[in-house]
């Protein structure tokens, strides 16, 4: 989806539906738990490729912009360079049990596995919905992966649902660019900012002040562009740019954090031989084309979290505007 | 307890238990989960600190000497130089449930708390245990913080349960120095290296071809000197040469991590004032005394898991010797 | 100086001088090397304190928005989080000999000096200077030491002489901002992006599809509030966020550095007892007015190193508009 | 060379001339300078493969084990994973004089270069030669790449002539190992440590304790097998290791940095088509023997540069034993 409106400026072209999905095999699912009262959160799965990703592990990498966040994961994709489960968002006391359920989901799926490195991430939905009741639960987060298909709602659904950022009512985004054979698909999860900081395409919406940035930002970025997972990195970093663009300055305690993967050059989880294996990058000097769509999808994926949303009363009556309503 | 055996060699003296528990208030407690059949593993619990750590947090850094591992809570670490749980220790599929128990432990303690960096580290005991089984429970994660103590056992105990290390039986192992004024405690929870890379204070004790290097070392590294955060980290990453001068070249496979903290400059959840807080450090020329403790306490934590432990059957019969066994 | 625009807005007051020099104890020398015909380069010098800054260091820190960059002297202050000599800028190929120029300089300056960590930035004016040939001497370093002021030209001076920025004329350009009781005072020297991607608060002064990003920038941030090393690395990182609201996405070819310093507890040299050593620091939760004044001083600083500047025809004729002349 | 004696224990085989130059294509020179008087250093030289390796670059990775240290290079091997020229070794303020002369080199070799990453390293051999007087030249530098050869002496030659370590005479030392169809070799700047520290395949030489480590060392470590930028740091990482194998603490002052790089799938200056590029890399889980590999010849090399050593006289009579002398 992204942003619907035909003046919104794009250097490059979307992909044919806008979303992370336009990167063949990605495919994501939201379980929202909504009580109608004081529970608005969920859970919301990212599968990145098509096939057994343990079996056969995709090339990533992670960039931690600024670390007041409790991510799970990250150690071993910087590590090894690869991910090898689904990635799962929820709010920042579930990310124990919902880690707990996609070991569950991939023992179940594998036989002999016994190590894997479960990747979830976090924003913390408190201010909309009451965090600590704990309320996700490991069948949440299995529904969200059984959700998965390649279109998907965006705004307050999944682990975007009690979400708010630059003071609106924040959630799940989403887009993709085309940059020239390749796609670029993000995904945004946004939960940050005050409403002063926010600029749609660098115009400012309000004017006050802007003192406080609380909660975070996770960011995916998927590609079929053959990439390194340094490579990958590089483009993670420029997930910081795409979210500044925005208005966001990445305040105290936002926990931002971008994870790219690459749906090439699959990596097999126990080599087969004693020899080398042949792999297939881009090298450095092409890579500008998809620094700049990376910028440009990721910017559109945190603004798109704010235009495809509604206004939203979360607990004890906490009420958020919509982008629509402050757009006029 | 650490090496009994009046010739070991050491450059400082130990610690009146030489244990990570002679820094003053640092607390370990042990839940081992058996049932006699293919169940060997369990939890381990690190309190670093009197009080309440999570209002008055440590200063603390965390080293990744490899990242094959599934440590969460190092990203916000890293990121605000604090440490605000306690640490538990568990097996690599449990992480997420001993996670969640930690986060239910501290919203008991604290009616106000909205967002906590719980920190679990682990190492696999598969090939002692059912780790497929997910046995560990949140009620064992409460159990080990309840067990709590100065005093506490080394070996076969808590997430050292089904250990294996230097393909003899590993587990938890501690020791501590003091350097001057000052106390620095450690502990390592050992699965990791083959029978053939084993040095005992620089003597190989096998001889065989070295080749298989999996499994993981967690190392805990606790001190009453006031250190910042990068000088912490400093201390961690001291800890690879420890590790290394038992024998261990860190495999690919061998997730290994250090945590080190500071019981001094304790840090409020939140600033009381505008004005700036004022705090005791070492310069950076004063730390090599700090530097070499830390190289021995680790070295010695890791042989005090082999040493202070027993011969060992664990799941389908699986074996593995003492190290007083393959010493004579 | 900064943009003399009524226009321009700014969430925070400048200081005095909208100058990095209004960190008290900053002073910025030039030294412009020009014959007239191919050569168009030269060496800017940032005195970062008063007094002898490598017996009384300063805490600083570094950090690598994009690492296509032959800085030196980042190594030594990530470790030790110090800044112990001024900071040169020159163009690329001339970093060993204006770093030699520094360290004889603190030769000179220490009778007992035997080890000096010199920090030189670079950017590549190739484009419109001689690069090749090496014009830069260790006499042009003294002097942009010796020309160190606390009124200083922005523009085309300087190390800034040579340099393109957004396909217009760059090179250096300083900014402030006032942030409660502290000051932040950044300098930039630009060098990178096409002219597409430049965005003037927000508005795209070009419209061309943008594919080219070479060249680099080096952003110098000061501040007296009283920051860790720890905590001026967190300010060094909202630099990229300052960049990319100016349009900036960070090429593959762009070394873009960030150093941020603080005037406050300087260190000595040598510790002088076994005792620790007082500090006084801001907690990171009062960090957000200084995040925010950062991103926005870096902002200003890079465009007004576009503001404040003529057209250029440098070597073989290669011409470079001003921001001025396309703004009309 | 390594060390010249049967009873030297190793788990890989040496390659043929035990040096790191049995990777094919390594070479390495010595220029010495020494006035007989208080001028006691010089500069070594690494080519790291056959060709231009300007046009074509190397994978390459550095790795800062402690880095109170001043080397110019690594924030670019560290964004793009290459190394593009030589390495050059020398005293800790030559650095930028030898770094001008490797960029002059390249400038000479290259017509259309405007842009080079020097790679230079240091140790401070200040305790036995008049480091103030910059007595090092371009020439000397120059001199260092002309004698670059197969053969090469370790010891008191090269940027090794006035290194002191473990209190003994240190210098150049170097080591290979055969890894099944790989070699991995190793070279050794040492300037570090305590004669306390130092232990020789684990034994004790001395035994007062242990206070003082000043100094560094660099080691930098060339194979032939196929590795990416990202497993190169994995080697580089376990120089560490290698190094606390000989008792080494890294003590606060002591530069410790390792760069690796593999003669394999080397990388165009400039990219042809815009088409992706082959390599062949092995899988990490194919590392095991290369990490070991890589441990054992860095502390062979470091022991090297003990062994191949004779006692010393240094600038004001300063004098400095040499292993053979202190081992009988």
């Amino acid at each position: 989806m992204g942003i619907q409106d035909r003046a919104y400026r794009r250097h490059f072209p979307t992909g044919a539906r806008n979303l992370i999905t336009d990167v063949a095999g990605v495919k994501v699912g939201h379980k929202t738990v909504d009580d109608n009262a004081n529970i608005h959160s969920g859970v919301t799965a990212v599968i990145p490729a098509d096939g057994n990703v343990f079996r056969e592990k995709l090339l990533a990498a992670s960039w931690v912009i600024n670390g007041f966040g409790k991510t799970i994961g990250l150690v071993q994709i910087d590590e090894l360079g690869t991910l090898e489960t689904p990635i799962l968002l929820t709010n920042t006391l579930s990310v124990g049990t919902v880690s707990t359920a996609l070991v569950r989901h991939l023992i179940q799926e594998n036989p002999d596995l016994a190590s894997v490195n479960p990747v979830v991430a976090e924003c913390n939905d408190g201010p909309l919905s009451d965090i600590r009741s704990l309320a996700i639960t490991e069948q949440d987060a299995g529904d969200a992966l059984d959700n998965a298909r390649e279109l998907f709602q965006e705004g307050s659904v999944g682990a975007g649902r009690g979400m708010t950022c630059y003071g609106l009512k924040g959630g799940i985004g989403s887009s993709s660019r085309k940059a020239g054979a390749y796609t670029i698909g993000t995904l945004a999860l946004t939960n940050f900012g005050s409403f002063a900081d926010l600029r749609f395409q660098g115009t400012e919406i309000a004017n006050d002040h802007p003192m406080e940035d609380k909660g975070s930002c996770i960011i995916l970025i998927a590609t079929d562009a053959p990439l390194s997972s340094r490579q990958l990195k590089r483009l993670a970093r420029r997930a910081q740019s795409g979210l500044a663009r925005t208005g966001g300055y990445t305040g105290n305690g936002s926990g931002e954090i971008a994870i790219a993967f690459s749906t090439q050059n699959r990596i097999p989880a126990k080599s087969a031989t004693q020899e080398p294996t042949t792999f297939h990058f881009l090298l450095d000097d092409q890579l500008n084309p998809l620094f700049q769509a990376t910028v440009e999808s990721v910017e559109e994926s945190i603004l798109s979290s704010l235009w495809n949303n509604d206004h939203f009363i979360g607990r004890d009556g906490n009420e958020r505007r919509c982008l629509r309503e402050v757009m006029k």
